[in-house]
């Protein structure tokens, strides 16, 4: 079965995610905050590339129904309702709303990603949640990693070496095909076992910490913190059911 | 200082290397070729993208004073006088001559990089010349891993690794800057210490196998063979004097 690790989102081709299952893992901050704001009730979620995009679809879906979420350079976007901290997803806020988010790097992945048969948005956060339904599917997963203007970002390749690793642990019997970067994600994920001591180590960590935000990385380092699957539905991210354990 | 590892040639950009030295990495096998053509007494080598650019320079060149060398999908190009295995690059067979190379991922690489103070060309067959130069100019190095048709490959991000590794060794005193990528390359290196061991497990030295030319693997395994250090000049690569020991 195979198994694939992207490093950068740029080394995605769209022929190499038809009919797979993407999960997409921008751990800082943007897939954690999708995940905060699902599992805090929001009704719908759009990932969107642009600040134009956003402001335009919050007006086409009726401004008072939505609540506009992102960020520039970590720091929230002027006349938006929230940044991209998963603090700021609390059920007070989103509950029953519809999120637009657009943020540098994750949702322009889940964008690119929407080829595949399924898009999973993952992280620490849901990480069990996001395992356990690969297993349960025995899908083929393409884990891209999103990485941070472009570029490589360690924190998302050590969460996919982590989902890879539970995943070739619950399924003991299957043969894997894995490409280069899974065995490096392997690897790395051996390595940098702890996400929180791992994060102010990263050019992602650092730079929310220079924006004031450092809290947001104890945070986003909490595994298994929400059991839910924000999956692409369409434009839109929403609750996937979750299966019962047998 | 500066340490960046660029773990796959999309993630260069122009502003990045702009004044630093770029270390190309292509070591399966783009890289190992050029570095035994060079060895071997060639007088001058020109990476080139395509086929076409290939032949277009050796008629303007003039045909006779020119082997043209590649591969595509690691076999020899029709028509080429030799394909991409380093062990064709016999002093027999290039003494003297001008070499014109396309192949799949390393060439382009090259040539992306050109925008960098300074090009070199680097492998396990003149690891330590390539350690030697970087800690003499205590450059700030970008080491550019070429990998697999736009993806990672693992192979080049180990040789990467282990040539920071070594650069760190030997400056001890330096506080290092490193990107997420060196630092993921730094742990790819511990753990993938033996290149020969390594190469078979990767796709690039997966698709050299099939295609029957599973000796290249052992060759491009020899470390420190060879002495030189190759550099781009203009268009061209050729030979840069390597500095003798203090």
């Amino acid at each position: 079965m195979k198994l694939d690790v992207l490093l950068t989102p740029t080394e995605l081709l769209p022929s190499e995610i038809s009919g797979r299952t993407v999960v997409v893992l921008d751990v800082l901050r943007a897939s954690t905050s999708i995940v905060e704001a699902l599992a805090a009730g929001a009704r719908t979620l759009y990932p969107v590339a642009t600040i134009e995009e956003a402001i335009g679809l919050a007006k086409t879906l009726g401004r008072d129904e939505v609540l506009l979420a992102g960020e520039r350079k970590a720091l929230p976007i002027e006349g938006f309702d929230l940044g991209n901290s998963p603090g700021e997803f609390t059920p007070e806020r989103v509950r029953g709303k519809t999120v637009v988010m657009s943020t540098t790097n994750g949702t322009i992945a889940i964008t690119a990603a929407a080829g595949g048969a399924r898009v999973i948005v993952g992280a620490w956060l849901n990480f069990q949640a996001v395992v356990d339904e690969l297993v349960r599917t025995q899908a083929e997963p393409v884990l891209l990693c999103a990485g941070r203007d472009r570029a490589f970002g360690l924190e998302d390749a050590v969460c996919a070496g982590q989902i890879a690793a539970a995943l070739v642990k619950a399924l003991p019997d299957v043969e894997w095909e894995m490409n280069d970067g899974a065995v490096a994600a392997l690897a790395l994920a051996e390595e940098f076992s702890d996400p929180a001591r791992l994060f102010p180590h990263t050019a992602a960590g650092r730079a929310i910490i220079e924006a004031g935000l450092g809290d947001d990385l104890p945070y986003c380092a909490q595994t298994d913190l929400r059991d839910v699957l924000p999956v692409l539905d369409g434009r839109q991210i929403v609750l996937a059911a979750v299966e019962a354990e047998p």
